[in-house]
């Protein structure tokens, strides 16, 4: 049986994108249930349409609390029965009661090479910092922002003033690997868990090719087709 | 001539065998002129007198004040004639006065991709939180501890549950590269200012073979030699 997933969008959608991919080819062993946005004009739910995935629109300003935007989220959820959650650039901080509601099953994918710039701008912060390498990372949610455990990340060079939009283009290619890779552990069971230390189980598999990518670093290594 | 280097040791002193090695090998164009340590017992003290290398112990215990360390630190490095400052492995946190006695001309290193995990623990911070990329940082000092604009950084896999060790381990290895190499394009007049972004000059020469060190990414890249 796939893994039955909700995926939670704010804009764009290109990792939603890069996981209806992967599963369309038949390597992501997943089914998106339902996509979720907190906005209306969010071009992640054309995607989800085009792509005849359900569709729900929970405005947050139609709330009057997090946790009442929160509750709605999980009954829709919970009505198409997806077992994790996926954040692919949700914009919101979701209250401890949702975290706790799917535990080991609400991933999030962050733009830097966490704990390094959390937050809403991680490819800018990088950038005026001045980092010679960035990255991102697909962590667990736990109840603090952009803080649980790590399941995998990528390193990539970063350029002296060549601002956040080009060093977040080079970030973006790898988030498009690696989130339908974990994923996919996650789908296989083979994610374990010690204090915060996540474990990936074993598997004889040959790993990507990553030569198309140019410099990069990722960690633990992509399987053959991600 | 070659760039007079001072280097502020506080223990083993690996980072400084590095320079020297380096140095004796003809690739970094410095030479290093007295080594300090604040303490006696620092074996990086033995390295550089059996490299014919002078040396200075300035034991913080018998300074009544920061300030009183660090000019009589300051007075040792002005009797050799040193241009610049290398901390390589030194345990004290400078004055605004020192820092600003060396002006692009004060470099540390220190390891962990910052500005994730400053401080005196870097590796075990890094392993404790459960990162799966970690690495080192070559950067010049500011006022601020393990702040200042990024000269070169490289990343290598953390592996969870490996202890800070093992990882530290890994981590020394670039270290020993990319710190040589750094000092070289310190002493070639490469490294240029923007804000805070290090720019480096271009030069054309070959790109050192990393082949040997497994997975990493380093950038700039070690050019040949490093």
């Amino acid at each position: 049986m796939p893994l039955s997933l909700a995926v939670l969008v704010s804009g764009g959608g290109s990792n939603l994108q890069s996981l209806i991919d992967r599963i369309e080819q038949g390597v992501l062993d997943a089914e998106i249930k339902l996509v979720v946005s907190n906005k209306p004009e969010a071009y992640g739910l054309v995607r989800a349409s085009e792509h005849g995935i359900p569709t729900r629109v929970v405005a947050h300003a139609d709330h009057p609390s997090r946790e009442a935007f929160d509750t709605e989220v999980l009954r829709a959820i919970e009505a198409h029965q997806a077992e994790a959650v996926i954040l692919a650039g949700f914009m919101r901080i979701l209250t401890p009661g949702f975290v706790q509601s799917f535990p080991r099953r609400l991933l999030n994918i962050h733009p830097a090479l966490l704990p390094s710039f959390p937050g809403a701008h991680g490819q800018r912060d990088a950038a005026d910092y001045g980092v010679r390498i960035s990255g991102c990372t697909v962590h667990f949610v736990d109840e603090i922002m952009d803080h649980g455990p790590v399941i995998i990340q990528a390193a990539v060079p970063a350029e002296p003033g060549e601002g956040g939009d080009a060093l977040a283009a080079r970030i973006l290619r790898l988030e498009h690997r690696i989130f339908p890779q974990a994923v996919q552990w996650l789908a296989e069971g083979r994610l374990g868990m010690e204090d915060r230390h996540v474990r990936l189980a074993p598997a004889k598999r040959p790993l990507a090719d990553l030569s198309g990518l140019g410099p990069c670093l990722v960690n633990p290594p992509l399987e053959q087709g991600f």
